[in-house]
């Protein structure tokens, strides 16, 4: 029942209405209790049906966002997605004991921590925190839009070269005030990325926490074995 | 508060009993109403802290597996965690369209399902489906221990060499059965994996899917520049 109903759901375009309870299950000869239970694992898996309002709507494919090192507007670019940021902090701080070790400078020297809502034309897909330590990059404030691209101007206008990075992708729950920035449901599991990345020399350029809505996204890797 | 919360649970061990409401709140002072919220906001964010029965206790850090061309058994030994599996179905079945593509065979062809409860150290953590061929594997199934590690008789006993996967991380919720099968809550965030991998020639060995317990998994990568 699932399977046929998922292959229904695959031939409907994005954003169309599913049909009536009703006609469904005469189409499929099952109940409707059955037909409705399928319907519902189908949303709650996440997989092509999204429930808003009274209806349920074929919902659009989730965006990808390669684990490489390309930055999120670059990402979505890809896919013929129109980035965009919101700007919520700019703000100099010191560095704690984590920071500064992941950062590679000393407990309370100055970082920058930049705190950006992410659009996905126009929708708010996730919220994005990053610290880059000042001592390395003391004109960033002035060189820097914070409602543009980050990896563009250190790329373009401070002549850092990205060599590799550390990532890890877990899932969380938002907390209120992340909701809240994003504009989601505090129950709706969000994917957390938390990166680090090195130039050239191995030195640290900038950590990065990204939380992105976990029903509009997903991350792909592709991975090649050691030689 | 919500940080000196934090730094306290972090030099407390796993499995440690938080300690009581009142006295937090006077440790801290603040409001009893102020250290709840705290309190809850870590447990939500999967931080550190996990409530069970009545009592709140520091949880085990995540379990970390690499996204890189290792097996389950491989990436949790690397962290001193003991693997094991339960197999629930092992299956021929034709393959679908989807499957078929993926695995560069024809619509029709027999494939070999297997579905097994994976288990770190006797817990039960995840649920892996994965798919093979039997047209290139026709003695899987004599080669095969269900229960033993499904890498290490491809590469040890059928002679494959894994060269290349494809990834992509999501989080969906668990279907009932799912959750059944786990031993999780239905509303339990899971991390799901789809993974196909290749051989050096370029040819599909298998399809996986693999979901895993969002409060106990992250995933791990090393990214390197395209050179």
């Amino acid at each position: 029942m699932k399977a046929e109903l998922f292959d229904l759901v695959e031939t409907l375009g994005e954003g169309t209405v599913l049909p009536s309870e009703r006609e469904l299950a005469e189409r499929f000869s099952v109940s409707r209790v059955t037909l409705r239970q399928a319907v519902g694992e189908l949303v709650l898996e996440g997989k092509l049906l999204r429930r808003q309002g009274s209806g349920t709507f074929v919902a659009p494919p989730k965006l990808v966002q390669p684990l490489a090192l390309v930055s999120y507007t670059e990402g979505m670019r890809r896919q013929g997605v129109q980035p965009d940021r919101t700007v919520i902090t700019v703000e100099q701080l010191g560095a704690d004991e984590g920071l500064a070790r992941d950062l590679a400078i000393e407990t309370g020297d100055p970082v920058v921590h930049l705190e950006r809502v992410l659009l996905a034309d126009g929708e708010r897909i996730g919220l994005e925190s990053t610290y880059l330590g000042l001592g390395r990059f003391p004109d960033l404030l002035e060189k820097l839009d914070p409602a543009g691209s980050l990896y563009a101007c250190l790329t373009e206008r401070l002549g850092v070269r990205f060599a590799e990075a550390e990532e890890r992708v877990e899932t969380v729950l938002a907390t209120p005030r992340e909701a809240l920035l994003i504009g989601t449901n505090p129950a709706l599991p969000m994917l957390l990325l938390h990166r680090v990345t090195y130039d050239l020399d191995g030195r640290p350029i900038e950590r990065a926490r990204s939380l992105y809505r976990g029903d509009r996204f997903s991350f792909v890797a592709r991975l090649h074995a050691d030689r």
